[in-house]
């Protein structure tokens, strides 16, 4: 894993050490002398990562990460932010500024390089749903605004610890932001974990009686746990197991004596990473969904029915279980447009859909074909039962007028055409079409179903049979 | 990274042993004593990569690893194939089988750790995308099917080596089967290597001038080779460095004097692999595009029209540009669907879509808004440009029938209204509605273009001017 890293210091000797030592490690290595110069690189596109200095001439690095996080285009960088003091309260606005993570000089360089490891994996996955979620926004249907900083978060949180007074000051410290709740068994916690809808696990790796490493590394083997963040709570002599925990892919660690400030800036950076990546991926989401939605009823589209029709026939067939199938369109609908223009069209359609979708089933699969063209699927449904439907339907839609904007409303109704499967298996679109035109034929505002035998005719108010032909 | 492996052996104390080197580096270990079993737990989705023994009683790992390959299901699991025996010709077999990677026993616990590594790093990416195909094929988006195997692949092959005779050992043994480049310098390769469209980057670990490493690193850097798959030569002294090549996200290595079935065999494993990975990709893209079209005509949809116009007006109006638009409906669509049926009337949308296409520009917007409802965006165009096309349009659609199916054909006419942003803004699809109404007022097949004073107004061939109102 590798990555493009801004090393940026105005001290040109520290930079060549940095850069020196991360490009052995064969990572490509950019540079900048100042706050102004890295804003610029990382508004290009040009880095993945950004080791920044804090005490810089003009600019200092807190600035400098205030601004890469403020801007939408450059938010999701990681910083890891680098300084010579080590003052809590130093390290604090480093976080608040919504770094990644602080490193203190002289830079333990294994610590840096695991901590850069890390973050170039985190980076490869959200590339992938970045550049997904910005080929939406090119064909216009982007989501949600994704921002990797913003508003505070609010979450669940597990805490895997079985040290009593250790992890009721995790959870005091962090009970005022968000839910917390506690699992000492590392078993426990493995299923909890699956089953919880948690935002962040925050592990010790001090447990008694497992290895919390293990537990780290299981929760990422886990589907249901593979894409919550996880941060360790180690003791400060853990260094190697800390290291080891970032290659596992845990996201990030803090020491004990946990620090209450501190131990909130990290899990906040958490959550907020936590929830872009959400966002990203709920967009990426719903746009697979916007294929098969029609855009103005929010009924499923043309698409999905054709996918879904022939392989309901199929497995209506091989169970030998009935299919009906309503098809409809709204009487003189061209009218409407025409008196009352496409606008008002449009609201009929909308009404007309919200309101047959109160009056059908949950089983029911409700269909916009195009225009005023309308079909609902009836999976394993006698056609007696299937003509109950569509009475309701008529009726529902007959019953009371529809508002088309600007305090007008308009009267409309239906012609409906019914068929079922049991009697003209895969010509069933075609089948209800026919029984359409013959609703039509026979004076609108009724539901048509065509038998080859009257007896075999399911009756219901406003139902009329009619021979085959 | 960290993953679940399933280690396959019939020998007892081998598993144990395995296993227990494995969950020491956190890896979740499954075993399996034999093929049947070995299978089921891949059938049931359970393994993230498999170890799998040659020399077992009933099924041998031959057999076990090609019915792995052949199952659509279970093809895209990494197979490592683990043996006593060193013979080439075994390790042909394996790899023959579909197998990514054959290592012999006594098994080097580095080179087992080094590869197993990278192989659960390649899953984290393919998870992500098998996850998102699988819910658009849920959706009853899927696009074409994806093979991780199956028939032999092509492509383009870029080599970097700069020794002489090696590499025309390397291009002659895959040249009958791909499209071979070769480039002797590194920091060519990387514009070339960007540039070029390839499928599989070789490259040679003992470049002169040159760190064989440092460019496989930075061909991962790059956007436009990130995704490429790197296949290493080395010298078989060369151990450190191969593994860390891994490390770096190159996808498999071979080690010299290059044995050419060997080579011949690991290439197509990395281009079949590239192949169902661009396959997933295309499709995820694919299913976003269809989000903005029309599944019946092809044309963008009403979601992509509703998106697009604003920008285009906004930019319009910054720019001090006019946008014109035309809305048409087809003359009496609704007896053709009541004559001859709606899929008669499908295939007419279908042809006058088609016919249209060909008579409006590049840079027009054709959009289906629903039903019979269409709409053309023309940027940049003055409304007498835009009536010239919109008349052109209407005779087009008048000039000759459309094929319905069925030896079958009917005349069709459209009525058209047109609109321009400079003497409409925001309120242009409004005013072409408007527009399309007095047009069907007027007596059909006609244009109308609504204006304050006649003489504002362009004229063409069967082209009216109304006043306002």
């Amino acid at each position: 894993m590798t990555a493009r890293v801004l090393v940026v210091d105005d001290n040109p000797s520290n930079v060549k050490l940095l850069a020196a030592r991360l490009a052995a490690e064969y990572f490509d290595v950019l540079t900048a002398a100042n706050g102004a110069e890295a804003l610029s690189v990382c508004a290009a596109g040009e880095c993945d990562i950004v080791l920044l200095d804090v005490m810089m001439p003009g600019m200092n690095g807190f600035e400098v990460c205030r601004r890469l996080k403020a801007d939408p285009d450059t938010a999701h960088i990681p910083v890891v932010m680098v300084t010579a003091l080590d003052q809590p309260s130093d390290r604090l606005m480093g976080l608040e500024a919504g770094a990644d993570d602080f490193l203190v000089k002289p830079i333990d360089e294994t610590a840096l390089l695991a901590r850069v490891k890390s973050l170039a994996r985190l980076r490869a996955t959200l590339d992938d749903l970045r550049s997904r979620a910005a080929r939406a926004a090119k064909l216009g249907i982007s989501g949600a605004a994704c921002l990797s900083q913003g508003e505070e978060p609010s979450g669940r949180i597990l805490v895997v610890d079985d040290r009593r007074s250790a992890c009721e000051a995790i959870v005091n410290a962090l009970k005022p932001h968000y839910e917390m709740e506690l699992e000492p068994d590392a078993a426990e916690a493995l299923t909890e974990g699956a089953a919880g809808g948690y935002d962040l696990l925050i592990v010790s790796l001090g447990l008694s009686g497992y290895d919390g490493l293990r537990l780290c590394s299981q929760f990422r083997s886990i589907e249901a746990t593979r894409q919550i963040p996880i941060l360790a709570v180690a003791e400060p002599e853990d260094r190697a197991r800390v290291l080891r925990c970032l290659e596992l892919g845990v996201n990030d660690y803090i020491l004990r004596p946990v620090e209450r400030a501190e131990l909130v800036a990290r899990v906040r950076t958490q959550m907020r990473r936590k929830r872009y990546v959400d966002c990203l991926r709920q967009n990426v989401e719903a746009s697979l969904e916007m294929a098969v939605v029609d855009a103005l009823t929010g009924l499923h589209n043309r698409r999905f029915f054709d996918g879904v029709l022939p392989s309901m026939l199929e497995e209506a067939k091989r169970k030998g279980r009935p299919v009906s199938l309503i098809m409809f369109d709204i009487d003189h609908f061209k009218t409407v447009n025409d008196l009352h223009g496409h606008e008002a069209g449009d609201r009929l359609l909308q009404g007309l859909a919200t309101r047959i979708k109160s009056l059908i089933r949950r089983s029911d699969i409700f269909c916009r074909l195009s225009g005023d063209e309308f079909v609902i699927l009836m999976p394993d449904t006698r056609v007696d039962v299937g003509a109950k439907v569509a009475e309701r339907v008529r009726a529902g839609v007959a019953g009371a007028p529809f508002f088309i904007g600007k305090n007008r409303s308009i009267a409309a109704t239906i012609s409906i055409g019914l068929a079922e499967s049991g009697r003209c298996g895969a010509d069933i679109l075609r089948e209800a079409d026919k029984a359409l035109y013959r609703s039509k034929e026979g004076g609108r505002n009724r539901v048509y179903f065509d038998v080859a035998s009257p007896q075999a005719a399911p009756r219901a108010p406003g139902f009329r049979v009619v021979r085959a032909g």
